[in-house]
């Protein structure tokens, strides 16, 4: 297991890659956020974007399940998130994009009053040209390395 | 159409309620947050949570999907949003929960270099207890409404 006590300020973590097709980009919408942008090719042709892009909501969860992926693989020991500070959409996400997600840790702190560590990162998502897509000041929360000692009295 | 001449700073906006289900909750967390407390029932028992819990995207998807059928049935001219400020998971969203929400127009300000208004707002749900699960400080682009002389000439 990765506990808090293991992450280090000014790391930046891989959370590796995805593609996003046309039919998440829709399904997500219709149930989530059905704007004609996002569900409706046609309606999005004549819209600002100039075609179909997902919704920022789902740009964000495409984010999260790259970061999901990383805790498993790697046996974060992560205990769920308060929220999160600004996130922006700063390019559209498109059909056949192929994103790249990464987390830079920047500031560590023990909670004053549970078990568990506070982890303010800088995460964000560029598309296959190395735009950015989105950013997001993220919070999460961590288990701390249990200690032996105790772990020893307890037995 | 509703447009972003139409709305007024301090003015509160009913979105509407929706129930949430054990089955939606695995069905998203699967997909985009496959963490234990958010897909497994039974690991979530032995969690920090006791039991489970819906992603806070999910929680913030869910939202926007109460956002979105306001936008569709009252005719807002929506135009995206870039991002979010603040977001917070306050209290966690189980099975069965009834979830309402509501956005609150904070600050009304028209972009200088593009045809569109900035609507920041906060927006919140509650729960079946009126307990607030989560709040977000969020920012929606609206279209102007047309000038008739304008359409005229055009025309």
């Amino acid at each position: 297991m990765k506990y808090f006590e293991d992450f280090e300020a000014g790391e930046v973590y891989d959370l590796g890659t995805r593609a996003v097709s046309a039919e998440e980009i829709i399904a997500f919408a219709r149930k989530y956020d059905p704007q004609p942008f996002h569900v409706d090719p046609e309606a999005a042709k004549d819209s600002a974007f100039g075609g179909l892009i997902a919704s920022g909501w789902h740009t964000s969860a495409m984010f999260m399940s790259l970061l999901a992926n990383t805790i498993k693989r790697e046996k974060w020991a992560s205990m769920g998130a308060p929220g999160l500070d600004t996130c922006r959409w700063v390019v559209p996400v498109r059909p056949g994009d192929i994103l790249s997600a990464k987390m830079e840790v920047l500031e560590l702190r023990r909670s004053k009053t549970r078990p568990f560590g506070i982890l303010r990162n800088r995460s964000s998502m560029t598309n296959q040209d190395g735009k950015e897509v989105m950013f997001v000041e993220g919070i999460g929360l961590y288990g701390l390395r249990p200690d032996p000692a105790k772990t020893e009295d307890a037995a």
